[in-house]
C-alpha cells in the first residue's frame, strides 16, 4: 500500500463508474431502502432493509393479526411460514424444495442437528469443529459433546484432511463454515464435505456467511445437514428466524432433542407421546414469532430473478476492487482476505492495531463496516446492493481518517458493545 | 341448563349493561384495536392486537432498521431488549428485576430450565410432568428425561401430595401449569410449590396460561424456575417471544444445554471457551428476533397502571357472568370448568360431542373461541378487552346455532388446522 496520487483517485473513480455502468445487478439495489448518504458495508451483520417488508409488516400487523386474529394461522398460512420460507431458502443454497425449514436462531438450530447428527452415529466419539469458528458453533459443539460423552476436536480447515485420514473412524460429525467470519476466507466446501464424508461421518455446515453471499449447492454436494442465519446476506431484518437443512436421505432418522410441538406429526391430535412429522418439518419446534418470520419471507423476494453465479460475479467485482483500492490509498494496514478470488468470501478483513477507533471514526462518518476483536476492520458488500462507488468511497475515508488522525479522538475510544 | 325466556335475556342484558358501566378496566379496552362486530374470545390463544404496538413495529422497521441499521444494537438498545423485556413480564408475575428475560419458543425455554433443574439435583431420577399438561410440556420433559437418564412420571395435579410423600427424594423437579388449558381449572401454585420443594426437588411452572391474566406472585411463592409464553394474556403477536423466570439464588448454579454466544458473560471477546454472564442474562441463546420482540414490549404497555388484582376480579366476574348465560341460554353443553372461582383460570370450557362444528359455526358468526380435541369447546376472557357484552354475544350466538343445527352445514365440518 503506498500513498495515492490524484492521477490514482481519478483512475480508480472512473473505474468505479465505468464497473457500475455495466452491473448487470444495479437494478437490484432498488429492492433496498437504504439511508441516504451512508456507505453500509456492514450487511454481513445486519443486511438492509428491503423495500418489500415494510408494507408486508403492516400487513401481518394490521389485517393478518389485528383483524384475522386466529383464524391467521389458517387464513393466512401462518401455520406453513416456517416451510415456505424454509423451501424460499433453500433455492438460495441449492436445496431442493422439502429439505430446509426456518426459524429459531442458530444457535438452538446448531444444537438440534448437532445432537441429531451425534445420535446417528453411535460408538464414534469425536466432534470435530474449527478454532477460527464463530464462538456460538463451538460453545454449541462442546455442549453438545457433553451431554452425549463426545469430545471436541478444534481442527482448523486445512489440517482437516490430515486429521479425518488419522482418526476418521472415530469422528461423528464435523461442524464447519465455508467462510471465516473474521478473515472472508472461502474453504473448499466440497472436498470438505467428500473427507468427511469419507470417513463416514456427517458434515453438518455453517452457512450464516454463504446464504445469499455467494452460490452454495448443498443437494450437489450430497451435504448432511446445514444451518445458517437469516440476517446477514438474507436481509431478513434483525435477528431474523435461522434455517435448518436436512438431506432428505437423513429426514426419516433425524432424531432432535428440541421436541416441541410444532414438530409432532399430529400436533392439534394434544397427544401425550412425541411423533416426529414426516420430512423436514419435524426439526420444528415451538410457534415460530410469526412477525420476525413474514418480515424475513418478504426479504427474500430481494432474490427473485437473481442468480447466484451474477452475485457471485459481482461480489467478486466489488471485493477485488476493494483490493485495489485498499493498495492504492491505505498506509499501515495488512489485508487478510485472500487475494485468491477462488478462496475469498463476501467480505474484506484489513487488521490495523487501531481497528477499534478507525471503524468508529468511519461510522461518525456515515461509512459503516464492522470490527471483530482484536485488530480487525471487516467490510462486507452485498452484492444485492453495494455499488463499486461505496466500495471507493470507503476506502478514501478510511485513508482520511487514517492519514489526519482524526479517530484518536476520545469519543472514538470508548469500548461498546458492537455486533 | 335450560330453554330461555325473554325474560331471562332481558335480565343478563341488564346485568351486562351494568357490570360493563361499573367496570374500572372499561377504559383499557380502548388500549386494543379490535376488529368492528367481532366477539373475540380466543386470547388465550393469540391475543388481540394493542394499539402501541403498530407505530412501535412502523418505527423498528424503518427508522431503527432500515435507517441506524447495524449501530441499533447500541443505539435503539437492541441488545438489552431481552432482559429489558423480561424485567417487564416480571412486573405482572411477581418477579423483582433481574430474574426474567424474553426470547425464543417455551418449547426452547422449558428445554433449559428443565435440564438446568435435572443438572442441579444430580442422583434423583424422576422428572414429575402433568398427563393433563400441554403437550410440549410433556414432550420435552420426555426428552429431557432421556438425554440425562431420568424417568418421568405423569401425576395429576391433585395425586402430587401423596406422590411426594411417597417418593419425593427421587424427584428432580416437577414442571406443571397453574391452569389447566382444556378445563381451565386453577390450582394452588402456593401449596404445590411448596410440597415439591419440601422434597427437596425443583419447582417449574409453565404460566402460559396465567400471566397476564391472573396475580402471579412467583418471589412471594418463593418459585425456583418458571416459562411462559408472549402471546396469549400477554398480547405480545403471534409467536411472540416466551420467557425465563430464574429465582436470584439459582442463578449462579443455572447450568443450560442451549450455550449460545448471547448467554457468555463477554458476547463479543469472542472468546473459543464459554463462560456463562452473570445472572439470568446467562440463560440468553443466540440472537433473539427483535422485531417481534419489540411488538411484544410494546403490547406490554397495554397493563400500563393495570393492577393484576382488578384484572383477576373483572376475569371472575366474566367467567361467572359465562356461567350463568350458559345456565340460562343453553342445552345440551357440559360445563368443564369449575364453579368455584378459586379453581378458575381466565376461560370457561363447555363439552359438547359437535364441538369442533360449533366452534367453526359461531367463527362464521364472528364470535371466536375455539376446541380442543376431542370435545371441548373453549371460550378465553382477556379482561383487559373483553366485556360482559361479549360474553352474553357469545353465549346467545352459541344458543342460536346449536338450536337452529346451523352447525350441521357441511363446511362447518371439514377438519383444518386450528391452534
Amino acid at each position: 500500500m503506498t500513498t495515492a496520487t490524484t492521477h490514482d483517485l481519478d483512475a480508480l473513480t472512473a473505474r468505479a463508474s465505468a464497473l457500475d455502468a455495466t452491473d448487470p445487478l444495479a437494478a437490484v439495489r432498488d429492492r433496498f431502502l437504504l439511508p441516504e448518504g451512508v456507505v453500509y458495508l456492514d450487511g454481513n451483520s445486519l443486511g438492509a432493509l428491503p423495500a418489500a417488508v415494510p408494507p408486508v409488516m403492516a400487513d401481518a400487523v394490521h389485517r393478518q393479526w389485528g383483524t384475522d386474529l386466529i383464524r391467521s394461522w389458517n387464513d393466512n398460512a401462518w401455520w406453513e411460514a416456517p416451510l415456505r420460507v424454509g423451501d424460499a431458502i433453500g433455492r438460495l443454497v441449492g436445496a431442493a424444495p422439502g429439505q430446509t425449514l426456518a426459524g429459531d436462531s442458530t444457535s438452538v438450530q446448531l444444537f438440534n442437528a448437532l445432537s441429531a447428527a451425534v445420535r446417528s452415529r453411535p460408538g464414534r466419539e469425536l466432534l470435530l469443529t474449527d478454532p477460527g469458528h464463530f464462538p456460538t458453533d463451538q460453545y454449541i459443539a462442546d455442549s453438545v459433546a457433553r451431554l452425549f460423552g463426545l469430545e471436541v476436536r478444534r481442527v482448523p480447515p486445512a489440517e482437516l484432511p490430515d486429521f479425518l485420514a488419522r482418526e476418521g473412524e472415530r469422528v461423528a460429525v464435523a461442524g464447519y463454515s465455508p467462510v471465516d467470519y473474521r478473515t472472508g476466507e472461502l474453504y473448499d466446501m466440497a472436498a470438505t464435505t467428500r473427507a468427511v464424508q469419507r470417513a463416514g461421518a456427517l458434515m453438518l455446515w455453517d452457512l450464516c456467511h454463504a446464504a445469499g453471499a455467494l452460490p452454495v449447492r448443498l443437494d450437489e454436494l450430497g451435504a448432511d445437514l446445514a444451518v445458517g442465519c437469516g440476517y446477514k446476506f438474507l436481509s431478513g431484518g434483525p435477528g431474523a428466524p435461522a434455517f435448518l437443512y436436512v438431506a432428505e436421505r437423513h429426514q426419516a432418522a433425524f432424531d432432535q432433542p428440541l421436541t416441541g410441538w410444532n414438530g409432532h406429526a399430529e400436533p392439534f391430535g394434544l397427544s401425550g407421546g412425541y411423533a416426529p412429522a414426516a420430512g423436514v418439518g419435524r426439526g420444528r419446534i415451538g410457534t415460530p414469532p410469526i412477525l420476525s418470520m413474514l418480515a424475513l419471507e418478504a426479504a427474500l423476494t430481494a432474490f427473485d430473478g437473481v442468480a447466484m453465479a451474477d452475485v457471485r460475479a459481482k461480489s467478486l467485482s466489488l471485493t477485488s476492487f476493494f483490493l485495489d483500492c485498499a493498495d492504492a490509498l491505505l498506509d499501515g494496514f495488512t489485508v487478510v482476505t485472500p487475494r485468491d478470488p477462488e478462496r475469498r468470501g463476501s467480505q474484506v478483513t484489513l487488521r490495523h492495531p487501531e481497528a477499534y477507533a478507525l471503524v468508529q471514526a468511519l461510522s461518525a462518518r456515515d461509512v459503516i463496516g464492522d470490527m471483530r476483536a482484536p485488530d480487525m476492520l471487516r467490510f462486507g458488500v452485498n452484492a444485492l446492493y453495494v455499488t463499486h462507488g461505496d466500495v471507493l468511497s470507503a476506502v478514501r475515508h478510511l485513508s482520511e481518517v487514517v492519514n489526519s488522525g482524526e479517530h484518536h479522538a476520545e469519543r472514538f475510544q470508548r469500548r461498546t458493545t458492537v455486533t
